[in-house]
């Protein structure tokens, strides 16, 4: 990282309790001994793919780079701790570029409590890529994975879903909090952010879990932006369409055993609204019921498109 | 990561004794809870400034971008542990580079037992970036830094500089070993990877540590592709100029007290020399001797450029 990048990053960034070393050194030491199994992630994001530099602040990229690893961090139901960022910059205006991203990504960390360790900042002739590396811990309870789901299990979803591109997709806020929260009290068999789509995400989940889905399309909670991109779009998607298959909601998706769903579900204790939109099945893949029983439903999202 | 792109890693990436969930899930957890503290670090490589996709094979490229974050580690004396791998890939032919990169990756990961816990692959209109990260611990001599050495301390590298553009860059050794083997037996106050250049690396050193550096020109080991890029280029550059500036030979740079330098390099306890190539110095800056005394030694090596 350069020199005047890194003195300025040490002027905003403030002492963390786990920063033994932080930005600087060839390398981050963090007082983790004597805490529970790390949990480690990484997320790219690119210009382009993931945002346009004319239609978003750096600030607001720098933010998401951050939170879209949180997420990752709330569907494994861990605590996030530590950070460290990797920036492929353009040539022209790289220096400001960095400074905003880390504007963004600052107040974020500190409301998360997650330290920024370090980093690595690069100028090429190509276009903004942002990468972010989170650690966390895992707690008592143990990381929520993907593959514990079984038949039987409820599918419960927090939040609504859909039309994240109007704004959300930078604005939302990791469930971070609500995760810890959920597998704190209750038995949660497995989890799953909506990072490509609420459809595409079960779906990955239903693969890990080696079991199926049957969702009820009336009750998936569809978000407001949904309806608004639909009436925007007037391609012939619906609402529900977009709720399925737009991805960047950030949402969890988790398997819940029927009696501590049913509770979930009466009591509400989380600030964010928890839905029951169906069941784990036995048989593998995604089902809706309709007039003649169960129908498949396509698992639909965004992929990276590799040839 | 894209499914099939998981499916074929897992089926390359053998499982590993660190590993409690690894590849396919939302992040990788680690069996790290009873050891010593957490070393974080970061490098990042893009196509045009570290390597050329047309002069390199992907597996080229795959093992410099785990080489240059063991180098890191290495200048923390730090034992690693685990990687994770974030991709940004161009669309065209982005799934055979991908596997090319991790073929270079997973041999030198496994020489240094090293788990690859995880990773993100996204495909952009732009060119090849590759972020590793990677995560080890302090032993019990504790982590090397830039900021300890002192005024009398001898300044010690291993091995010889300049040149590395000739293929060294890419196929170079960690100094892993070398690094834990000399905290574990000797006392070194400070050190620092040549990333970057010899002089400018030190020179990064002795600000951290503050204080200065008296070089001796004629001590320094120059490595014989410095002398064959010297003659290759003839555009007035010596091949000491080459030792001192050219950066990615991923040597170290220690700053070591008198006595334990003066038993170091009459034991020569590594598989690589060790030379003695002069001291550090109360006044800042970096020096050498010539026939009036002390002189300025410009602190030369890549910088990225930022406007």
């Amino acid at each position: 990282m350069e020199a005047a990048l890194i003195a300025e990053l040490r002027r905003r960034i403030g002492p963390h309790p786990l920063l033994r070393l932080g930005i600087g050194d060839d390398a981050a030491v963090l007082r983790t001994a004597g805490l529970p199994d790390t949990v480690l992630t990484v997320d790219l994001l690119t210009e382009g793919v993931d945002f346009r530099l004319s239609e978003a602040t750096p600030q607001r990229i720098g933010r998401k780079a951050l939170a879209v690893n949180l997420s990752d961090l709330a569907a494994m139901a861990s605590q996030p701790l530590a950070a460290v960022v990797a920036l492929a910059l353009p040539r022209q205006g790289g220096f400001e570029l960095a400074l905003g991203l880390y504007e963004g990504m600052i107040p974020l960390a500190e409301q998360f409590h997650v330290a920024i360790a370090g980093g690595d900042t690069n100028s090429y002739e190509g276009p903004l890529v942002v990468s972010v590396t989170l650690l966390g811990t895992v707690t008592e309870a143990g990381p929520l994975t993907r593959s514990g789901a079984r038949p039987g299990d409820r599918i419960l979803v927090t939040g609504a879903f859909g039309g994240s591109i109007l704004g959300r997709h930078f604005d939302f806020t990791p469930r971070v909090h609500e995760a810890l929260q959920l597998i704190r009290t209750f038995r949660i068999h497995a989890g799953i952010d909506a990072s490509d789509g609420l459809s595409l995400d079960l779906a990955r989940l239903c693969q890990e879990s080696g079991c199926g889905a049957e969702v009820a399309l009336d009750r998936i909670p569809i978000h407001r932006d949904a309806y608004r991109l639909a009436e925007h779009l007037a391609d012939g998607s619906s609402p529900l369409d977009h709720a399925l298959a737009d991805g960047e909601d950030f949402e969890l998706i988790l398997a819940v055993p029927p009696q501590q769903a049913q509770q979930l579900i009466a009591q509400q204790p989380l600030g964010v609204p928890l839905t029951d939109i169906g069941q784990f099945l036995e048989t593998p893949g995604l089902w809706h019921r309709g007039a003649e029983g169960l129908r498949p439903l396509p698992a639909r999202g965004y992929e990276h498109p590799f040839t």
